[in-house]
């Protein structure tokens, strides 16, 4: 059984989950011995992952479904779990309660980033906002996070396209954070942070590397990683969840020409991907400390971080990243590169 | 020339330095291609380095000098800017003013950190404290961080020992908000938080490594990471540099330890380390901020980081590591596995 550990010396909470590693021999998984193995998340091999939570049917192909939800065989949460939060000494404890789910992408088995479908793409933003939209009737949760890993480096450890949900009972001190410091920015100036940062770079252009009539895709103006690129709505939507059905389409449109140019420029590179929106907060506390701020405060947004290099050790010891790549050349050469 | 930029929506400083990445190859050495490299850190290549700051002197061996201090090559940081601090519409700017040094740990080019002596981890923590005692002379800096880097994983570029010594023009945010906890903590119980932890892993003892009179090694309660380990000095020492000669020779010997027994456990792993002490603290901000309570409610300590998977990407988006090795039983492993 995992847990959430809180460490007062650094502010930080850890997921301490044994079930996901039980031999110093799984950390050497070499990629050859990733592809001899039997693919869970092939269609034929549907019963090799733990029982299934969704899907989109088809009616056109021979598996019989575009993309399926499963339970994570190796949780780093789970939903079974009672929340008991408890004091260790200095530290605090949580008990391992939230939901890790794996989304199947595609039934396409080899299927590059750069090659997925529109329609892909739409099935997978519209299985994130329905998960999420029924993981936040479970009041013990109180963030749910969509996760993508691509690539060894990235930490997948399977080569099938596929995602992630994970449902945390505490809201993440970082997410938390910029929840405070986006409502004292309300506050003072009834403008959202976020509306503020994408309206400049709308002007000043340097850093946009494509947009839509919904989405402009650009690299932060701070990069913290080479070729880092951000999507934001250009109108304020503070819920992820809460989106149409035609901005889930405008979101695809503009996440596929995304990963176009960016596999374009870097050849498939490792990379993370993630979804920041506000949080579930039906808990008391997040109720009276969010609630009614967040709505106009917050603003999703998604975060790709390709994986180049390791950076130089300055990361853990400072929270400070060093970037060798400009984001205004990153961004020339995405739009360069693009059609 | 570099720049620290500050991000307001994730509240995070980045260096972006242009200088230290020219090409998109520079992402593609190979360990072969490293190795093939004439070593500028070998004795006799020195001249392949900027010009030294200070060294050890030896008289036994050929080389002439035990431990070497230059700039680096690529610096992410340059003392020789002036410090100009901008805003550039909602973001902030400073000028990349700070230091950016290599310790050359020894002349030894194959030596590993489990084969170290206890006299060049002394030179080594003895350098840093030089470094650090010089540096904070320059009020334009506020915070010196020493790390190394070990194996490509972890960031390295060159295989002779070697470590890094930085020098921010800011107190990095991570480090600020510790200060901040740490002196709510101080003010409310008038204990330093980190004695406290202390206090309790000494009681507990099932997440301790190893310990002599003076320091004590341990994996944190909440390890982000697999085998993490953190070494604290058992008495109250907030400021590194202002440690006595023996106790540089104490920290040698306990630090020699803890990597025999961490590379007979995980075969030479790549791993971060660094020491987080007070910040330089000579700006009014600072003093107004930190300086009366830092002595009282900061301790310093070293942070090494084995680097054994790539997590499940709960890190980047919600600050959160996966770790699926409880501390007590990597504790356990290193315990046994030591003399």
């Amino acid at each position: 059984m995992s847990e959430l550990r809180f460490d007062p010396t650094t502010q930080k909470w850890s997921i301490i989950a044994p079930e996901r590693c039980k031999r110093p021999s799984d950390f050497k998984l070499t990629s050859e011995e990733i592809k001899r193995r039997k693919c869970p998340f092939c269609p034929g091999n549907e019963s090799l992952t733990p029982s299934e939570i969704y899907r989109i049917a088809s009616d056109s192909n021979e598996s019989g479904w575009r993309t399926r939800v499963v339970p994570n065989k190796y949780p780093a949460l789970r939903v079974e779990e009672q929340v008991e939060r408890s004091a260790f000494g200095v530290f605090d404890t949580i008990s391992g309660v939230g939901a890790h789910e794996v989304i199947v992408d595609t039934d396409q088995h080899d299927l590059a980033l750069d090659q997925y479908s529109d329609q892909i793409w739409i099935d997978l933003f519209t299985v994130f906002q329905s998960r999420m939209t029924d993981l936040k009737k479970d009041i013990r949760l109180r963030y749910a996070l969509p996760i993508k890993n691509v690539g060894m480096a990235a930490g997948a450890s399977l080569v099938h396209p596929h995602s992630q949900l994970v449902a945390l009972p505490e809201i993440p001190p970082g997410v938390k954070q910029i929840l405070h410091v986006g409502r004292e920015y309300y506050v003072q100036k009834e403008r959202c942070m976020y509306c503020d940062v994408v309206q400049q770079e709308l002007e000043d252009r340097s850093r946009i590397v494509y947009e839509n009539q919904d989405y402009v895709a650009l690299c932060p103006y701070g990069s913290s990683f080479p070729f880092e690129i951000r999507i934001y709505p250009k109108q304020h939507f503070s819920d992820y969840t809460l989106m149409t059905q035609k901005q889930y389409q405008s979101l695809a449109d503009i996440t596929g020409e995304v990963f176009r140019r960016l596999y374009s420029a870097l050849d498939e590179p490792s990379l993370n991907m993630y979804i920041h929106t506000v949080p579930i907060a039906n808990d008391p506390l997040a109720i009276a400390e969010f609630q009614q701020w967040m709505d106009v405060s917050y603003h999703w947004h998604m975060v790709i971080i390709p994986r180049m290099g390791a950076g130089i050790g300055l990361e853990f010891g400072a929270g400070i990243s060093v970037n060798p790549v400009p984001p205004e050349e990153a961004a020339a050469f995405l739009r360069r590169d693009g059609k």
